[in-house]
Formats: C-alpha cells, structure tokens, sequence
C-alpha cells in the first residue's frame, strides 16, 4: 500500500512549520500589544451551530462528522430514496469540523457571556475545514488568523485594527494598501437612487469592479434589473476620487439625502481622523468600491492587498451589528479582522522574504567516532547544553559522508570534531559548514566561540 | 436556541490558553535544543492509512468524516440491514480524524523517504482525536507532545530523551521520576520459562502490578495459562530490588538462557552509563515490571511520573523496530517519548505552578474620558506601544466603573488617566492596580515608569 493524504490536505515539514510559525507568531505578538487575548475552540462543533450560517453553500461544504456505534442506525434511507442527500447525510452526522473562527466565536461568547466582562477583545490562530475543490492556493484545511473585538461601538476599535495591519506587515515586511470603505455608505446609495431593496445586487456587482470593469458592472447592475438613470448614479459614485478628504467631501455630496449613507459617511471621517493621528507606514486609502462580498457586515470594511505580487486581498475584515443574534444574544456590535496565513506565506514566498529567517535551530553537531571518543563528544556536547546552545551529537558511528550530509541537510553551522587526537589534547576541532574554515578550539572555549 | 458544545471536548479561555502555551513553548524549546525538528501533519487522514493500526478498539473510536455530496449513495445498505454498523460506516467515509501522531508521522516518513535525511528528528504538538467515552481527564480532542528519532539504533538516543524529560520537568517545576525498561528483558523472561509464546499475556499481567498486586499478577497469571512454577519464576523477576547495578546483576543471573534477555540486560547496561555521564535532576529507575501495555515497543520503554500527585503516567514512550512496515518501508527502527499536555496541566494546576506565569500581557490602559481627552490618550498611547509595551485605551467613554472592571478581568496591572487635567499639565495619573497606590508621571516618563 502506497500511503497518501487526503486532496486539499497538506503535511508541512520543519522549513515549512518554521516559516509558518515566523509569520504566526508575528501576528500573535501583535494582537497582544494591542490587548488581544487568546482563545481557542474545538475542531468540532454540533452541526446545529454550524448550518445555515455559511449560506447553502456553505452548508454543502461542511465537513460532517460521522456518528458512532449504533447511532448511524437512524440513517434516514427515505431521504436517500428520494435523492435527498443534503437530509441523508445530517441523519448519520450531529458534529462537523469548524468552517471558520467567526462563528465558533459567537457561539463562545453567548455560552460565556455572564463569565467574559465586555468589550472582550479576542484573537484565535486554528485551522478550518472546508470541502471545496481543492486548487492552486484554495486548500480544505488551512489555518485562519481573526481578531475581533466585541461589545463596543467605538471607532478606535477600527483604528487599532488599521495599526495592526500597519504593524504586522511592516515586521513582515511586505509592502500593502489597505483600502476602507463603509457598508452604509454603500447602503446609502442603493439609497438615493430608490432601491434600497437591490442594495445586496448592487453591492454584488461593485464587488466585481476589479475583475469586470466598470462596463461589466454596468452590465451586471442592468441584469440585476436597474435602469439607466440608476445605473448612471451609481457609475458616478463609482467614479469618485482625489485624495481622502476630496472622496469623503464628494461622498458626502452625492449622499446628502439618504441618513444611513450620510452616517457611513460621518464614520469615515471619524475613522480616518483616528488614522491621522498614528503613524501609518502602509498605504491606507478610501475605497468607495470595496464591498468584501455577501458577507454580513454593517459598518467599515477592510481589505488588504500587496502591492508588488499579483494575488486577491491577504487581509480583511469589518464591523457586524449582530454577531451572536443567532444564539440569543443581540445587540451586540463588534469590529474584526482575519490575515490569510497561506496568501501571506505565499506573498513572502515569491518575494524571498524567508531568506533571511533560520530554518535551522541546531548551532553545532559532534561527529561520532564510536568508542570512547563517542563518550567525550557527548559529555562536550553537555557543555553548549548548560549554556542554552541548541547541540546534537550525529547518534552512530555512521561513515563521515553520512554524517557530513546530515549536517549539510539540516544546515548546521558548524560541525566538531572529537577523535582520538582530539581528546588526548583537549583542543576540538570545528568546521565552519558554510566557509569550509577549519579551527582548533579549547573545550572550555567552546561556547563562546560559538556565541 | 443555547449553543453547546459536543461532548467531551473543551473552549480554552485566555488564562486556559497562556497556561498551555507555557507548557508546550517549555516542550518544544528543549526538543529544539536536542536537534528535532517540527512536522505537522493535517488533521484528517485516509481512512486507509488509520485503520488496523490502533487495535478493534482504535478502528471503532476512530472519528470518520462523512463522504461529500453524491458519494453518500454508495452508502452499503446491505451491511446496515445485517447489523454490519462498521462496514456500513466505512461505506460513507474515505477519511478520519488524526488518532495519535505516530502513524501520521509514519505515513509521512514512507511517503517522503526519498527527500528525508536520516536519522531524521521530528517532534509534532498536535491535537488528535478518539471517540472514548468522556469522563474526568479523559476528552474526544486532546494534544500529543511527540519527538522521535527513526533510522538510528544508537542507545544514545534513549539517553538523550531521558535529558529531554529531566530538561522538560525541571523547567515545568514537576519533581518526577523516569522509570525505564526494556522489552526484550520481558521477552526474556518468556523465553527462560519455556512460554515465548506466552510473552503478551505475561506483559499484560505485569503491567496490572501497581493496580492489582502481586497475588493478582498470579492469579492474572493463573488464568493466561501458566503454570505454578512459571508463575514462581515470574514472580522471582517482579521481586527484584537494589540499585541499578544490583538489579541489572540480578536479571543478569534470571536471564543467562535467554539471547533475547541478555540483550535487553546489555541496552540497559549501555543506556544507564550513557545517562551516568550526564547531569540529571529527576529521579531514574529501572522498573522491571514497567510494560507500556499493549503497544508495538521492542527496545527501551520510557514512563514519567509525578512524585507529588497521584496521576497515571504523564510522560512515556519506548523504542519500535518496525515503524514504518506497514505502509511498505521496513527496517527502520526508532524511539519516541510523548508528553500528555492535558495530564502535565492537571499535575501544575494541582501543585500550584502556574500561579507565578503572567496571564495577561497588556501592560498598562488607558482611561477613556471622551472628546479630545480621548484624543490626546490615543496619542500618549502611542508612546508606549512604539515602545513595544502592550498597552490599550478603553475604546468607549464609559462609566468609570465599568472600565476599572475591564482593567481588573485582565490584570492590567497600570491603570493611566488622561483627564483634562493631565492633558493641560502633561503630567498622567498612573495607578497601580495591586497597591492602590497613584502616581503622576509626565509622558515623556511613562516608558520608563512601567519598564
């Protein structure tokens, strides 16, 4: 049998891991110094906490869970019978693995919410699941990055988030935009234009600008059943630009009679009042076309790209008025945000970002002789343990190409030599790996050669 | 609705989630100091590749995820009508959830031998998952802490895991001892009362010694067969007592007819003069009635256990001559040890270990007063973060109660004021959240005041 892993699943080995982690930890250490608190949930939920809270899509997406033992007995073959899958497999399955971090978050706070004192500001790095067909950067597991903040209207909660995004990928050192806009704003123009109930079409179709142009959008705004004056409006917001207080001004001109535009529009203002008042390194800018999809957000959005390596956004999130409503706490109002680890890795990937980070945590490797020349490597092998120095001893009495290849492998940096002469003198030779150098060092010298 | 969570699984809270960090940045710094190097594997693995590999028990606790879509049909109907449950589960799934991370890490060696450089290090924390029956301590998703080294014989390795515990332990704090044996001494002592073929079911009933006694290791004995005499001679093995040297003298003289149980005598010889030439804190014993169950060990066998806590192992492992055969690779030998995180943060919850570990970063919050009050702590807020001190300002103009509350739920330990006041004279207000105690500190000061 040829073993194999599941499509869309990947291992990651140690190079892998470690860069993974770079850009973890990174983000990690970031939410915290702006008083994120870590949390964490388990792979599966109860399947009733997960459908219906993905759309049908993400309801056929899901990954179900088995039931055990004899509980798959009550697997509905009518339901089978009739072709109706969707019903069959929720007879055989009451937990699926977790689809995102958003809503295992709501359903922590409602069950915690007479524990957690509000606003509570948390952030959670797990792996997700979802079962689409697996393609070139789309995976079904892979890892999400959110930090949201709940129980707080404020818009310095949207302001931080900016300068985490600032933080993080200045550290990181990619070179982004993050663009803003606000839902009420885009509400305000289905608004104005008197179609408040297509403010979801038109939303759609903004959406795709990047990917269509303004003339696809035009088209898609026209199938979606808006007339020529309509469409006119919107391409004019469409068209708006300058600098921020120009966009913001002309919003507010071309928004002036629908409320809730002109309250998104108020946020705006507030919002990039809080970022004029930081120091910002990335580009940050108004995007009056960002609409982040079909998701529910009800207040500012944020979106992410890298400006010099062509890939969707790397960033995003927004603010929802109604997080937990759907298990019975409403009301309350929170601001998130969510770094894709894949695209990030990838992003640093093409522009050699990793180059300079350490995949490699052993400092030195004795080589084995064997015998008592083995004995004497490994008790100078204790001495770089008690000064903290990350030490390996090569474990066999393995031919010298061997053990020279481990090394190389691992990218050890220096390689000690403990023969016979060696030990005799008590003076060890070290191999830098990486000039071909060779040197005699006292045992007791050791560390501090290394250091 | 109330949301839930499915049984026998955990959220982990802020405090939950520092306090396990702690143990597993503790573990994985000191598997990095001896040369392993991380691997992690995806949670869900061909079904192929997990079961058989666990035992009748293992193959039913296993978590299948539910086929996808149209492939529900193939559901076995036949094997549900005969009351086959098992065949008619496994007709609806092609892949489960991670059991343990040998057997990934074992896939992952056969798959990738041809990249890897042996002997390869890898260590793996990781959460797995097992539909055992919840009950205290025991959960459906818990994390391994695993390294092995595979592809090397040397006893060297066995000693540097014992220095892994000993490192691991004295860091945590734990007072522990390493109890160690070795296989093919309980082989041996089959082989010399004539019973090779009895050597499981002498494993297992040594194994029940600290459970049962030694009357019920005969009786256990008694009914697996064997007769009064190989039952006196077992018994003459369990009885063995002395230091080391003592002991190993004394199996010596019960073994002398076996080669196999010379050969164990010979490692232990090896690997407890290994150990001799290091420095060791915990406690080490050689064990001859340790037996690690049913497993697939051939060498060395590895427990820890806490001194001050009565828990079962909390640490164990052993060495395997055949790791990877099953999935096409023979040959390669390899020893791994593994920490149960779940058992370790019972063992330093009981003795009060965690009660010195921080479990809050944000260092110091500022009071929100409104208006440019507000402003003005935003910008002094500023000084401290571009400081790398993790800092916030309460988002909304709330009452003060409430936000002094926020400040203590996180152990802020500084609380700062900005009112109009301060903003006028630029000097703070700062207080400790411990003392009581107010100070005024200008801004300027404010880094070094909390450094």
């Amino acid at each position: 049998m040829k073993p194999s892993i599941p499509k869309g699943t990947r291992d990651f080995g140690p190079t892998e891991v470690l860069k993974r982690r770079y850009i973890i930890d990174t983000i990690r250490k970031v939410y915290e110094e702006y008083g994120y608190q870590p949390l964490e949930t388990p792979a599966m939920e109860n399947l009733n906490t997960l459908m219906g809270k993905y759309g049908d899509e993400g309801d056929k997406l899901l990954f179900r869970v088995l039931n055990q033992g004899q509980k798959v007995k009550k697997a509905d073959l009518t339901a089978l019978e009739e072709g109706n899958l969707a019903k069959f497999s929720n007879s055989l399955a009451e937990r699926g693995l977790r689809y995102d971090l958003t809503i295992p978050f709501a359903r922590y706070v409602v069950m915690n919410q007479h524990q957690l004192t509000f606003p509570f500001k948390r952030y959670q790095i797990q792996p997700v699941w979802r079962g689409d067909r697996p393609q070139k950067g789309r995976y079904r597991e892979f890892f999400q990055c959110d930090a949201d903040v709940v129980g707080s209207n404020s818009l310095l909660n949207e302001a931080e988030l900016v300068q985490v995004f600032n933080k993080v990928y200045s550290q990181l050192d990619i070179s982004v935009t993050v663009r803003l806009n606000n839902r009420k704003v885009l509400a305000g123009i289905a608004d104005v234009i008197g179609c408040e109930e297509k403010m979801m079409d038109i939303t759609i179709a903004i959406d795709k600008l990047d990917k269509i142009g303004l003339e696809g959008v035009q088209k898609e705004l026209s199938n979606r059943g808006l007339g020529d004056d309509e469409i006119k409006e919107v391409s004019n917001f469409l068209a708006i630009e300058g600098d921020i207080p120009t966009k913001l001004s002309q919003l507010e001109n071309l928004l002036a009679t629908s409320e809730t535009g002109m309250k998104g529009v108020a946020e705006l203002k507030t919002l990039f009042h809080y970022i004029s008042q930081v120091a910002i390194q990335v580009d940050v800018e108004l995007d009056v076309t960002l609409a982040r999809g079909l998701n529910y957000y009800t207040g500012t959005i944020f979106e992410v790209v890298a400006n010099d390596v062509k890939m969707g956004s790397i960033s995003g999130g927004g603010r929802y008025d109604d997080l937990t409503g759907t298990f019975g706490l409403p009301g309350v109002s929170g601001v998130g945000i969510s770094f894709g680890l894949d695209r990030v890795y990838d992003v640093m990937e093409e522009l050699g970002k990793f180059e300079t980070i350490s995949i490699n945590t052993t400092q030195a490797m004795f080589i084995n002789f064997g015998g008592e020349t083995e004995a004497f490597a490994f008790k100078c092998l204790q001495e770089l343990r008690k000064a903290g120095v990350p030490a390996e001893i090569y474990p066999d009495n393995a031919k010298m190409k061997k053990q020279m290849k481990y090394a190389n492998t691992k990218q050890i940096p220096f390689v000690i030599f403990t023969g016979s002469e060696e030990m005799e003198t008590g003076m060890l030779g070290i191999k830098n790996m990486e000039t071909g150098e060779q040197e005699k060092v006292a045992v007791n010298e050791l560390v501090n050669y290394l250091a």
